[in-house]
């Protein structure tokens, strides 16, 4: 339960807040490129909350940038610190509601862009803090609370018209039977992944078709292309990976926001021969009526979008307007753990399927945690599930990730696998540090 | 013409980006209270460009906030240095879709909050740059550029959908008659204002009675409520506003976001005996659906929304769902003149009148041109149309706006009025001027 340290929790306050500003040089190669983002420096603006209890536990988070602007970030989640220290440890409910709601910060979104991601970092910084307390890893901690406790979390603000604190507690008190049982199979299977990794779009054909062959030895049941740049190209790829892993693999694709609502709708019926599993960011993450348009036209191919959606309120749109069949939590996008939970209680009321963005760095550490409570105290199923997994840059955390056949295992260190090492923060500092001296 | 200083053009390039903290302690008062922001101090990002010209003329700029986080929009215009160094001064169409489109700043948008923010205000700067070295208010300067010009000043990414550049042609050649005749009228007659200073929630309902009095007294056609702390407050002061302007004078109220869907509609209906001219703001900036389903129910209540609205994407989305009535473009929200170009056009394609938010630090020194322009060569209307009026701060400004008979007079000076005087960047420079220390 999520009272387990109760002598702890009435004494301790934060009391310091470090910021780090970590870039990893990505673009020296193509990993990571797409049809928007030809040449990423995976960064984190990164953050460390400390306490003055004797246990020495830290809480560690971070917003994930691709390089420059990455500065701007950090002095963002500078700009919380006087409201973080002080805080007590565990009120997460209040410490998520107060740096939302400070009227003079909200002027900045509201609710979105730079100020909301520093938040995101400083709440998901929190609950690590609070995992690592409990002694437990972050989606076991939120999967033993209570359904009002669960609720209590969340902020309904501009969600009534579609879900209210009432029919939230009657979706996770309907999941309350089988926790247990659904707990103990992600701790002996796992959770199903799939690979983006054959997919960027600077590799040649024949690292295509190698990488695609491995992914499927390595026993993913899913895949990823991105698409966007080149028609002909996409084409030509989309049937290299469909002949390299037959018709019982999922292939999805990737437009990364490349395209408005007429080309989309021309691009994906040109792809739609290679029976794409879904076809991610289609248009502008900002655009619910564009993404409903294009999937009306497209039916039957799925619709995906997520990664860049900026808060609560337009995932209830994109889920109102029937625009996406697949949603696609961030776990460093929005503002942090609390923020998610409102997104998972919406795709359940609307039955969704939540398959997390992850990749750039330490974003599959995070999420993992964020799909494992949704399968154990939320909705409660894995059909249709997977999360995103891509093989970069996991040898800087702490607890990184492990797959195995294809699936996440379920972490059990305490926390929120956000720590990065000490030699990662140091060797990896913007400008100063010796991966960019 | 746009092109009249053509020797110049070609040769200066931008030298220097300067910033600057500037705060101005406005929450020792109660002027700007409203039910989303308490306490503001009107505050500016504020960024002045240099050029190699030997003119000594130079570009001013800013973005508006509330006070805690400049600091934070400092640092994001600050990120922009290195891409606005050595360019050309008039590539004014370039330089927008190049900060827009740098791949690793977009991350943290896309196309909102902070780093939107910080696009705006460089490109308003470089805009007010161009208007000086023209010798001619903004307003002029764009309102004698040719259609073809215009559009192409505009990224219609994303907007295909609902308007093409074709489209954006024809508005614009409609408009292109009586263009001189407009002018005219606009240097003569001024452009309709309406006030919010009655309207404050911290002011007593003496003070309140006193200065409806004064408003309808100075010749404005409309004034402005806050509203959303309390229904029985609101309903009271509406009451009292009606009994001292009189049912010709129109009275808008605005929520300043405060509202679930549900209570919105509940609220307004309250205030509808009292004929409220429009309603502003019922809820999140990023609700289109939740805005579009408040209308309905209101229905023949007006809802206008737009300070608040990240972009030209959901402004798009606000007109074709048929949730708003009424535009209300902010001139250091969006990416600058050229995005509000582009949202102009979707009002003129939508016929749905202009009515800026003005107020803050400065924004009525600046929407005042894109309102000008826009009666001169976009929608060529005036009717139903109205800037905001707030009286505060323009003491600050080098070429402040000038009220008569609740009408903005037209600027005639060179540029987009956005300069401070040195003193008011020093006095309060945050947190080392006169006014902090």
């Amino acid at each position: 339960m999520f009272a387990v340290q109760g002598a702890r929790r009435n004494s301790a306050v934060i009391t310091s807040l470090e910021t780090f500003d970590v870039r990893f040089p990505t673009s020296r190669d193509l990993d990571g490129s797409d049809a928007m983002n030809p040449d990423p420096d995976y960064s984190a603006a990164y953050v460390v909350v400390g306490t003055d209890a004797d246990d020495g536990i830290e809480g560690h988070g971070f917003a994930f940038t691709i390089g420059r602007g990455n500065d701007v970030q950090v002095a963002a989640i500078r700009a919380l610190e006087p409201f973080v220290i002080g805080l007590p440890v565990d009120e997460l409910r209040d410490a998520s509601r107060m740096l939302l709601h400070d009227s003079q910060l909200r002027w900045l979104g509201p609710e979105k862009g730079v100020m909301h991601m520093a938040i995101g970092a400083v709440v998901n910084a929190l609950w690590d803090l609070a995992a690592k307390r409990a002694g437990k890893p972050l989606w076991a901690l939120l999967s033993e609370m209570s359904p009002e406790q669960l609720v209590s979390l969340v902020d309904f603000r501009y969600l009534t018209d579609v879900l209210t604190p009432g029919e939230a507690l009657e979706i996770l008190r309907r999941a309350q039977g089988g926790r247990e049982e659904r707990a103990a199979r992600l701790l002996e299977h796992g959770y199903p992944a799939y690979t983006t990794t054959p997919g960027w779009l600077g590799y040649s054909d024949a690292k295509l078709a190698r990488l695609c062959r491995e992914a499927v030895e390595a026993g993913y049941g899913q895949i990823k292309l991105k698409v966007g740049a080149s028609l002909d190209d996409d084409v030509r790829r989309m049937r290299i990976a469909r002949d390299v892993c037959g018709p019982a693999i999922r292939i999805a694709v990737d437009a990364n926001q490349r395209w408005d609502v007429g080309e989309a709708v021309r691009w994906i019926r040109a792809l739609e021969p290679y029976d794409p599993w879904w076809v991610e960011e289609p248009t502008s993450p900002d655009d619910v009526l564009g993404h409903a348009a294009i999937r009306r036209e497209v039916r039957p191919v799925r619709i995906a979008t997520g990664e860049h959606v900026q808060n609560r309120v337009v995932f209830k749109q994109l889920m109102q307007a029937e625009a996406i069949d697949v949603v696609q939590i961030d776990a460093a996008r929005v503002a942090g753990v609390n923020e998610n939970i409102a997104i998972l209680l919406l795709a359940a009321k609307f039955g969704l399927p939540v398959c997390p963005h992850a990749g750039g760095v330490g974003l599959c550490e995070l999420v993992q945690h964020l799909a494992m409570f949704d399968f154990v105290a939320v909705s409660g199923a894995l059909e249709d599930r997977v999360v995103e997994y891509v093989d970069h840059l996991h040898e800087h955390f702490v607890d990184p990730v492990v797959i195995r056949e294809g699936r996440y295992l379920a972490p059990t260190a305490p926390g929120f696998s956000a720590e990065m090492t000490p030699e990662a923060l140091t060797e990896h500092q913007y400008p100063s540090g010796a991966a960019w001296v």
